[in-house]
């Protein structure tokens, strides 16, 4: 073996030499990864079941909540590509809520520094990793494989190629299964002792429709916002993309999806809940796009270990599966990468070391994402328009421009810091904690007086740097 | 297809037709769901993986906690087997525990009406079952036949026989998946949308050691009590065999059994933690069952739903495998074929109705048993030995004693009655309750106080009612 990076054979007294890593799946996480490892010298080959995305005249897959943030932007940073993603991307600064009577307010997501998460398309990232990756000669990609069994606990895969069905087996140093949600590596640790396993399914199925730019080629809707229609069992939710369409995605319940059976009750069904989207979207395009597919399920995944041996680990959705309303599935995906590279820093090639540090230090956070993002598919579908929630999140705007270092709201902490996921919520414990004793002590009505008094110099001091800026 | 029963086609308003059942594994529920089903005259037919248990000479299986209780009888008595069983089982009727410094105390399963369950070995009770089944022209056992796959939701599988690797294919009306813990009938299902799974690994391993017979053939211990080691982090338990032997249990995190490495490390450990253990089992004995294969995985599923279409359905631990720490995992099998038989008699066999109803009124009661195993794994091996736990029991005896249909403790409803799990679940959360308000209204001394006053009278009767026996 050569060594990685072509530098001496040791760092921090481990080993440090170049690897053969097989990357099961050519994914935004996959080819992220093949990336980040190709960057440090081993030999890359990722293995991709559809065709190449680059020249695939159609796209069958997920498009829902790609929202970048800080995390997914630490680890495109670390390859060179955030700057890239960030110009195609379009900031979000807030939730914009349609309430049923057509009028809309805007919750910012940071009032204090206005920071935004990025609503990017998939297929746009996913062509850029992957070009990004043809400047490695050591990175190999290989279409059309889909993986029919193996020995991962050997480094040992099967493929076979879906165009001319020949089999094909890789002998890795290390797999690194990044295959989504219904990974096939994770099928083979289920056939392993001692693996801890949980899929959920959600009650709610989801289902995309389009809003279509203007007639003068601009967005149908204020562009900087993600939008929400919370109707409290289901709602609708839409991002901007580049080419000045929404992807509008339907969240409700199967039963209720079941329930609408023809155009007239589905325009029905829109002019009740959702009426202000029916012009944007049009009636026809709403009509054809809805009974054009079922609605899809949606899934969530925890397990616990990562690795087997030292010869096959599991990233991104094949680790942590997670439903969609924290847009956070892409971005935990893309930490575990700089998760993974900062333990090679630490490791050298140590693959023992690496693999049981990197199960043993990311389930907590990845279990905590997976909640998270459970606790998100109520808040925005139902606690968003609750006055409750708004004073909640009025307390936490003010307490965190008050001290902005200590005080930092739970959205904030997920979105835009890196702190670990379950400190995230461990902090927002503790935040309720300190929230509910001001409250006892000082009495409710006592600490509410008093907030909404600091509240308006808050107000007042905002407006004032509004209008200098 | 022929009714059947040879009755006429109908029941209750449903088809009663007789129907193909591929019974896949004849472990103990699988041999007992084939008596049931042909009881009611469908052609059924077992598949199972190991060879004919009655000519094999060794069985390599678990046999942890085979504690038949009344759900267990009751499904025994439904094809005419429970007095077999109950002639050949050792009835145990408490728990005694074994102190570290040597002495021993009984804590009854239930005081008052002398309640039992009884010990009975997985060989002997499989054997039985089996041997039934050739009683019915229309059951027919299929040993050696690994399933190798299937589209179970057409009622297809497919198996390899073992010794002559022949393929063989069963279309069939119904499957009914009874292959256990690690189900490979479920492993199809995992293939599938919208079910929902989770399998947990505790993190205590388990190795069974044996007690002989004393010289005079006779037991070297009480033999009508289910004994135990509590040791705070890990435990030993033992039951009782027909052969004068005892089966003995030895629970310990895996890092404990790991750290075991000598046969001087065993006998210390021994010495320290089960003294009076030692020379029931002889220390040469304890030394070569220790060291001859290594501690074995716990495992717990949950999933659901637990069927596919109207063709598939899992039962016994292939649906809900439970740690076996309240004796409650055959017997929990045992009862989803009374479960079945019931709907059957109900809905005929409508199958789409019937496996509909088994799964929306199953699972909570299949998740309730997999909790109340978990709950005991720290009962069992802590809590039994805690002040706290002996007053609660104290409490609990004396309420069933004045209130015998009122007051069921959760031992007692759980092993000597057929109320759901999930009930007997909301009953100890309500008699908590009930006790709560109890301790604070009239204050935990005076209440205390009081209870030990009644208490008084009712040991005072219980001795009065003993010595008129």
């Amino acid at each position: 073996m050569q060594h990685a990076n072509g530098k001496n054979g040791t760092i921090n007294g481990y080993k440090n030499e170049s690897l053969n890593i097989a990357v099961v799946g050519g994914g935004l996480v996959g080819s992220l990864a093949a990336l980040h490892m190709g960057k440090r010298g081993h030999n890359v080959t990722v293995y991709e079941y559809r065709e190449d995305i680059r020249t695939a005249e159609l796209v069958i897959g997920r498009s829902i909540n790609l929202a970048l943030s800080v995390r997914g932007r630490t680890a495109l940073r670390e390859v060179g590509l955030e700057d890239k993603m960030l110009k195609h991307g379009i900031p979000m600064y807030g939730r914009m809520i349609h309430n049923i009577d057509g009028t809309r307010n805007v919750i910012p997501y940071d009032r204090n520094s206005n920071q935004a998460i990025y609503s990017v398309g998939r297929k746009y990232l996913n062509e850029i990793l992957i070009t990004a990756t043809e400047k490695y000669p050591n990175i190999n990609l290989k279409f059309n494989k889909k993986m029919s069994g193996g020995k991962v606990e050997k480094g040992e895969v099967h493929f076979v190629d879906t165009s001319t069905q020949q089999e094909e087996t890789a002998n890795a140093d290390l797999i690194i299964g990044c295959d989504g949600a219904f990974s096939s590596v994770r099928r083979e640790f289920l056939k392993k002792n001692a693996f801890n396993y949980q899929q959920i399914y959600i009650e709610h199925g989801y289902l995309e429709l389009c809003i279509p730019p203007a007639k003068d080629g601009e967005f149908l809707m204020p562009a900087n916002y993600l939008h929400i229609w919370p109707r409290g069992k289901f709602m609708m939710i839409a991002l901007p993309n580049q080419d000045r369409t929404w992807t509008v995605t339907l969240f409700m319940p199967f039963e209720n999806f079941d329930s609408i059976k023809s155009s007239d009750e589905l325009l029905k069904f829109f002019e009740t809940f959702f009426p202000d989207s029916i012009p944007l979207i049009g009636e026809e395009r709403l009509v054809k796009d809805f009974f054009k597919i079922p609605a899809q399920h949606l899934m969530a995944v925890k397990c616990r270990p990562y690795h087997i041996s030292s010869k096959c680990v599991l990233i991104g959705d094949a680790g942590h599966a997670v439903v969609p309303f924290y847009g956070q599935g892409m971005n935990a995906g893309f930490e575990d990468c700089t998760i993974l590279s900062r333990l090679f820093n630490k490791y050298g090639s140590d693959l023992e070391k690496i693999l049981n540090e990197y199960s043993e230090t990311r389930w907590e956070d990845a279990h905590a994402v997976c909640d998270l993002a459970m606790y998100n598919y109520i808040e925005m579908r139902d606690l968003v328009n609750k006055k409750s929630f708004l004073f909640r999140k009025a307390v936490d705007d003010l307490l965190h421009w008050m001290m902005p270092n200590v005080w930092v709201p739970l959205y904030g902490s997920v979105s835009f810091t890196c702190m670990p996921y379950k400190k995230c919520i461990d902090n927002r414990a503790w935040q309720d904690k300190v929230l509910n004793r001001i409250i006892t002590v000082s009495g409710y009505a006592a600490s509410a007086l008093g907030f909404f008094g600091v509240y308006q110099i808050y107000n007042n001091y905002r407006m004032f740097e509004e209008s200098t800026n």
